[in-house]
């Protein structure tokens, strides 16, 4: 039976959470240690310098769960380090409320958290739900859930691909208006940004990231794309983020031209070395 | 003349944004927006839930810089969306104690600052300088500097190849050591973490993640086999994380099976979607 960590960006007490692991409970022995707080946009972090709390919360089913003051990839940094017993198989973070598409995924905790998985060895899927910006209070995650625990079936029957884990992402939508799954790409996010300066009471400025809230780019065979379509979109994604391409366009700069003394002499690159 | 913002995260005050800036004055006008203090291993943050604070800092050349209470990332969007009354041409970030290799790049502060530039539309360039761990001392920034130098007057004269960023990394050599550069691919990182369980004074567990410093694997073609050669490193990196062998292997998985109601009956994906 496998050992499934179940984690979150959300935080500890999220009802995404509580669905998500109900449902992996079906699929096999579920530890959760998750943040104790919200950690939405918080990055791939590694908490080196200082140590970590680990306190233990009651969930609303009456179940057991672990919270930590680090971020996400954190608890699966203590999980995969054996703060458990038990190795962990596999590693599934969410239901985070708000999807995670396109550049939305260096960002995120859900994602990351999935990615520290596989930078440990093991396995690594993150489930995110679209949420509407006035819509949060209406949230079902009963159908992402679902959908989570279809996902995870297969990956444990099939085995994800080496260094591999999946992005997926749930439309807002109805259970009758699914229409299925879709394997995709990472899209494009067109982010809505725009710095908005106020003055405090004692007459000095501070900054607000403001603005709307991203949209995308609902390209077919993309994440944003399956979305848009009513699709669950399912992306797998790696952490070479090397742009292969951009290798060719670079090994034609003049980096020769300047041998002004021994360490820019010999310059890049034997071509035979650069690979795919 | 290019608007080139210098930021880094290791904080506003360390020497080797200082070298930094001093060698990209060089090469255009220089503003500085840095985090007020160390981000190291923050990851790619972006502050939505407070306000961020920027401060004016005099550097020890005299020069003025300022510097904010968010993270790397947060510093490149603060400018990015107009904290400077001139638009920002190019953001180079650095120059970081420590080397950024392998799959350090999606926690790297210094990697992370240069990902936001290109969201942001602006070509990013990461400078980290290969610092082993008892040799923090006796650390000379001017000859990354001038790799840094070197490579970003490549890129200002043949620009970046879009949605790309560059993570350049110096080997810890004398100058008359260098060998030169070498275009790469992202290497393997080898973590050494374990989890290291204490007990406070009133009896409570805490933990670290402890264990020795990363290593990695020395392929020849790497950013990691480059540094181990006696080259500078630079690797193109871009943000799209799809795994797109992967897309042909999770094709074959069996997903419309159990199509016990409407929401599972169609199923993925239409091959001529998934491309390359």
């Amino acid at each position: 039976m496998k050992h499934i960590l179940v984690t979150n960006d959300d935080g500890v007490l999220a009802p995404g959470l509580l669905a998500l692991a109900q449902e992996m409970r079906k699929l096999g022995r579920v530890s959760i240690l998750a943040p104790d707080r919200n950690w939405s946009g918080g990055g791939h972090v590694k908490t080196l310098d200082r140590a970590l709390r680990v306190r233990e919360f009651l969930l609303a089913d009456g179940t057991t769960a672990f919270a930590s003051d680090g971020a996400p990839s954190d608890c699966v940094a203590l999980a995969a380090l054996g703060y458990f017993k038990e190795p962990i198989d596999l590693v599934v973070s969410g239901i985070n409320v708000g999807a995670n598409l396109g550049h939305d995924v260096t960002y995120s905790g859900t994602v990351t958290a999935a990615m520290e998985a596989v930078i440990a060895g093991v396995p690594g899927i993150a489930v995110s739900l679209e949420t509407p910006e006035h819509h949060v209070g209406e949230i079902d995650f009963g159908i992402a859930a679902r959908a989570a625990g279809k996902v995870v079936r297969h990956a444990i029957e099939n085995g994800l691909p080496a260094e591999t884990l999946l992005n997926v992402n749930v439309p807002f939508l109805k259970n009758e208006e699914m229409r299925g799954f879709r394997l995709t790409r990472q899209g494009l996010r067109v982010y809505h940004s725009r710095l908005d300066e106020r003055t405090d009471p004692r007459g000095r400025p501070y900054y607000w990231i403001a603005g709307d809230a991203p949209t995308g780019v609902p390209e077919r065979g993309t994440d944003i794309g399956a979305l848009a379509e009513g699709y669950v979109s399912v992306t797998p994604l790696h952490l070479d983020l090397t742009a292969y391409r951009a290798l060719t366009d670079l090994n034609t700069w003049a980096w020769d031209e300047d041998s002004e003394n021994p360490f820019f002499e010999l310059l890049v690159p034997d071509k035979s070395e650069t690979p795919k």
